[in-house]
């Protein structure tokens, strides 16, 4: 089991995180990573840029560029964004595999982490340890998160079905649980992430009674003033509640990302899903339905494209800047932690 | 909004409940209830029967019959085995519409609490309350939260869908800190308990830190000494991984029993399920099956039924007796909340 070295990047970096927030909560994570805050923000694909990520990681957590599907010039123009501070990168592993050129690309960046999920990350793994540079990997099942320790992943992301984005059907409470479990008993220097419904301090003190070390986090970081997307998007999101997303293919089909079967995208409910949710091989055909929802997406169409987002919709109520939004979280969560004293009787 | 009385039943039942188990965790329901623990035990059909919910409420939880879809003679013999424990009821709110009159024979029996989950508990509210019984609603989505607390619920069982039997869409991790938002806002009174995926006290404590004031526990207890199905399906759980469970109609559909379509049935996925599910209109005009499902339910042949259980399966290692399990997650909630205060830096 190789341990995550101190030093991930260059003395620039090692100047920037002087800067970082006060530490509030203290976990392995914290440790392994040198990062004040036991939270990372999730490598959404098209909407976590160079100026999320950063953000996150100057306020004291870890951000994550997605890399999403790999553009090469997109992956690289975000990495200029991020202005040198301490951030790691995420890519579709399926993805990854018809291209790993851009692994070569991301590791040149000396990320802080890289991130694999949807996929087996065995191909990549030997290259991303022998940088040094930590192996985060997602997992939905059990299962896959054996095999992620197996192929020497640093951190395991266990990523329940009410997170927004591609997932699959386990929850969040009981996965993180029971991969803590697997890690207890057979790789005790693995560290565990919760991910999947998880948007404030709740989420976070939650995570950490369930056995990780830390937590990452998606939908919430969509609605900040950083994200990527557009400004209907984010105050789509604020105005949700969690009952209205539904995981579906829909939009994968629409824009023309073929996806393996077990991962659905969890998107809130529109007038879009209302019409092809369950109409999947119809949609299939009709390319004038493609550009309609391309449209939709350019014009921040919240009704003719699609708002991809977890469950966590219902936490949230403002669009702010990353850094408050780490802060409040982690501030809410001590509190709730220094406070948990009050249940004993 | 009416408060639970002080007191819910005879002399007797206040006598035995001075046997309990000393507090370890104090919450609203500890105090409201005037139990020693902050865990109900789930009425699941079938299984919890008299012997299980007195377990539990002797233990110092409340333990709960399930009544089901309503048989009358099965309800006054497992209130009989309850042995005058202050225990209370469930009963499957559609089906209770098709047979209201056992409202009054569970009232009759002066219950601690009538649990409602699955239909529009409107109907039934005015009676139960009105008897000075406290009205616990399960809920799926925060649609229904809302409706349940209009109609007068006391305490609100927010269950997501990693929940064994039946359930929704909405996993625990948001749906319970989502419905914490709308009762601190909107009815401060209501009591919250979190349901899906908690096994242990891991769960139990993460129920507190997103805003419930207890859980609800129902896998877990299937895997008791005194729950009612057959020893193979208790050691099925017990070796099951969270990994093979799966929500499905097949087991309503060979049982004969009509769910409205929004309810699946989490159950472990098994030949039967590899057989029929995807088949379900295939599977309603085979009676063949139904006779050889229930001779295998009866048998207690896990793979020719269904083990009706959910994804906390894979935190279940044994079977125990109830009272050792409710105290087992009491002590381990409190042991992880009392040192929470090592996470603050």
């Amino acid at each position: 089991m190789k341990h995550v070295s101190a030093c991930f990047g260059c003395e620039d970096r090692k100047m920037n995180t002087s800067e970082k927030k006060k530490p509030v909560l203290k976990t392995r994570l914290t440790q392994r990573l040198e990062i004040s805050h036991p939270v990372i923000s999730a490598p959404m694909a098209f909407a976590a840029g160079g100026a999320l990520a950063a953000a996150v990681s100057q306020a004291g957590g870890l951000g994550l560029i997605g890399g999403g599907y790999g553009d090469a010039e997109w992956l690289e123009n975000q990495f200029r964004a991020a202005n040198n501070q301490p951030v790691g990168a995420g890519i579709i592993t399926w993805s990854l595999s018809n291209n790993p050129d851009l692994l070569d690309l991301i590791l040149q960046r000396a990320p802080k982490a890289v991130f694999l999920s949807f996929g087996d990350p065995g191909p990549f793994a030997a290259q991303i340890l022998s940088a040094d540079v930590a192996l985060i990997c997602q997992v939905q099942t059990l299962r896959d998160a054996k095999h992620a320790i197996d192929i020497g992943a640093d951190i395991v992301v266990a990523q329940g079905a009410e997170a927004g984005g591609h997932g699959e059907k386990r929850g969040t409470m009981s996965l993180v649980a029971e991969v803590a479990d697997y890690i207890a008993k057979s790789a005790p220097d693995v560290l565990l992430c919760a991910a999947g419904g998880i948007a404030d301090g709740r989420g976070l003190a939650a995570s950490l009674m369930l056995g990780a070390d830390g937590c990452l986090v998606g939908s919430r970081f969509l609605a900040s003033n950083e994200a990527l997307v557009h400004q209907n998007v984010k105050n789509a999101v604020a105005a949700a509640t969690g009952d209205i997303t539904l995981q579906s293919s829909v939009t994968d089909i629409v824009r023309q990302k073929v996806w393996p079967d077990r991962y659905k995208l969890r998107v809130l409910k529109n007038q879009f899903t209302d019409r092809w949710h369950g109409h999947e091989a119809e949609l299939r055909k009709n390319t004038a339905e493609h550009e309609n929802w391309v449209k939709g997406w350019e014009q921040g169409d919240t009704e003719a494209s699609s708002v991809v987002i977890g469950e966590a919709a219902g936490l949230i109520s403002s669009v702010a800047p990353a850094a408050d939004i780490l802060n409040d979280m982690v501030e809410h969560a001590a509190d709730l932690l220094a406070k948990s004293r009050l249940y004993l009787a």
